[in-house]
């Protein structure tokens, strides 16, 4: 996370329910202090003494007083996140990018903003949002066991459903060979149904049907995690809260081909629908990785979102977004009742990969300037806006 | 909500994101009043001057300095989504229970905590969890048209999808005759796949695959309502974030059967699919409503209710849940690899209804006291725990 400070959203000052019926008590922040300052003297101890150990690496003390607030209010974000889990053996702790640099580079803590999760020996970065409600759930999760066995018709179908994550199946023989290296689940005699071979791992992208088989057998953990992280960046991948600036940050040549659609929304079904026959498609360009967007999951990004792209989000969008500075262009889909055909989105994405359409094209239509849609900064346009029939043109840069 | 003070989940303090990458910023507030102070001047203005007016009745200002703060952060979080929403022309207020009784009287206010919403004539009584993410999202879905055209197989799919909600579908012939009276959709060719007749307006309750006819056709709204009014509480019901308060307000004869599963985790998936085949099998039980929670949805009260209820919330649970004081009773289901048939389901839940297992029998086997589950306040019993054989037993009480 490129960040001088942070995205907070702490949630913080929750309180409880003082309520005749009992059983919804959100919890408080209790004033005790649980969050260590990790030094050179104490980051050893601190690493033996919990199972898990999550270190917030941020950037010094800042002279601003708003950015102090902020770094205040993350330390209360994790202080409240520890008392949450106090029970769970997890350590928590602040390391200051400069007065801790050495410890720093010991642990290679190196994204400011970003939390390191230490656990067996592994080490987890957190890019995500830092609200405690976030941060809980994903720690929750990393508590649990990554390896899950199928064993059932009714746990397959759980296992299909999770469409939006990487998975990893394999059919091994006993339990006990599926150990932390696969990141799911052991089949049994519902292996047949995915025509899984023994000791064979299929990887499913997100939002595909047809599993990639990983070369070779009896694999390595070292090769299983290889093989993950070259694939990693999927086709269509879902805007998530737990790695939302890892996600925007993995972009192509600076700009994200983005997507607003709502799941609930018969609309935005439908349009997902067509999104995930693109990405089926495609799934083998490298070139190609669309940001699918539920502002269902980020409320308080909508209206930023509708303002900054001048989209409205109560309809299902897709459009290019230079990251550099958030410019961007729509497709038209202004026509309520048609939604573009999985052949009318492919033709305009070729465009979009082919720099047919882009997010300087509005800014001056007459090709005047050659340039690169990421070094733009300090260029300069007047209001000279044109209409291009087939697509919205939003640029508010001045 | 019964409450005397309010659950804050504030997400205050949310900051903008110095990042090198544009497109993800959170908002902060901006330290700009837009929260209105309703008294008996300035109501009838208010009410003019917005599409939307969301009036929080609140308690008269707190003597108690913990009390107090949490007032100013309740405030804080309306001035947050005040200004998120500020496109939207959706005016806030306050009203005090006590300075101004007699405007809330004229409004209707009446439960102290709550959140009326006045759009179009019409009063809609928000009582979930005051979080700056809860209440814009419900309020974005407010402003958006809750009646929805199904026109093609694929947002009939949509349609088929949202199980967990309350769902009214109708078959007119233009779109026309389509307004606010259902909540949700006409539909036109795919009117044959629901079997539905012109005019007719079938009632899903949440989980169930076979609607119920409304009796008559031409129905008015007022019939619609209060249909759909009699029949509000499901046989399952999904806890959520937008209307918790209200359904655990909701109790029967002061308990409520919970149920935990975690929907993303296989034996979850699986246990969830029981539950549902319990529901349909018993929806004309107007006894039995089962409250589901998926932990996913409250990271911050997972650890709690893993306290409250002594249960290990990695594993699906049902358990009887007393609403007076949090005390509880759960199945056991401690056989890791056997999740109970729908059938052993139903003769636990039987054994429920009849009396048979509840919160008390723990306290004291030897039944030599015959009272009423909610009736127990004022009642001290020994700490002598004897186990049960079938069921675990978690009582705390002391």
């Amino acid at each position: 996370m490129q960040l001088f400070w942070l995205p907070l959203l702490p949630c913080l000052y929750v309180t409880s329910l003082c309520s005749a019926e009992q059983g919804l008590e959100f919890p408080s922040f209790d004033g005790k202090d649980r969050v260590l300052h990790i030094n050179e003297r104490n980051y050893k101890k601190a690493l033996k003494r919990f199972d898990m150990l999550c270190l917030l690496y941020h950037e010094p003390q800042p002279a601003h007083k708003g950015r102090q607030k902020q770094l205040q209010m993350t330390e209360l974000v994790l202080e409240l996140t520890a008392q949450v889990l106090e029970d769970k053996d997890i350590g928590f702790g602040m390391v200051d990018s400069q007065k801790d640099a050495k410890v720093a580079k010991k642990l290679g803590l190196e994204e400011e903003g970003s939390l390191y999760i230490f656990k067996d020996d592994r080490v987890i970065e957190f890019d995500g949002e830092l609200s405690a409600d976030t941060l809980v759930e994903f720690l929750l999760d990393v508590l649990e066991d990554p390896v899950e066995l199928i064993s059932n018709p009714m746990e397959l179908r759980a296992f299909e459903r999770m469409e939006e994550d990487i998975r990893l199946i394999g059919y091994f023989k006993g339990e006990d060979s599926c150990d932390q290296t696969c990141v799911m689940c052991v089949v049994m005699q519902t292996a047949k149904h995915l025509s899984l071979k023994m000791n064979e791992v299929n990887f499913y992208e997100p939002f595909m049907e047809e599993p990639a088989i990983l070369p070779g057998r009896q694999l390595s953990e070292m090769e299983i995690v290889e093989f993950v992280h070259q694939h990693k960046r999927a086709t269509l991948r879902k805007l998530r809260a737990e790695d939302m600036f890892e996600t925007w940050e993995d972009d192509l040549d600076g700009i994200h081909i983005v997507a607003f659609a709502e799941e609930e929304d018969p609309d935005g079904y439908e349009f997902l629908e067509i999104l995930k026959d693109v990405a089926r498609d495609n799934t083998n360009n490298p070139e190609l990785s669309i940001v699918w967007i539920d502002p269902d999951d980020f409320p308080l990004l909508t209206t930023y979102w509708e303002k900054t792209f001048k989209v409205n989000l109560f309809k299902p969008q897709i459009g290019v977004v230079n990251v550099t500075d958030a410019d961007s262009v729509w497709l038209d889909m202004s026509n309520d009742e048609d939604l573009p055909t999985a052949e009318e989105l492919e033709d305009w994405i070729e465009d979009v990969l082919s720099g047919k359409v882009n997010t300087e094209d509005d800014d001056d239509v007459k090709d005047d300037y050659d340039y690169d849609v990421v070094d733009r900064e300090d260029r300069h346009h007047g209001d000279d806006h044109e209409d291009h029939g087939d697509y919205d043109d939003h640029d508010d840069s001045d």
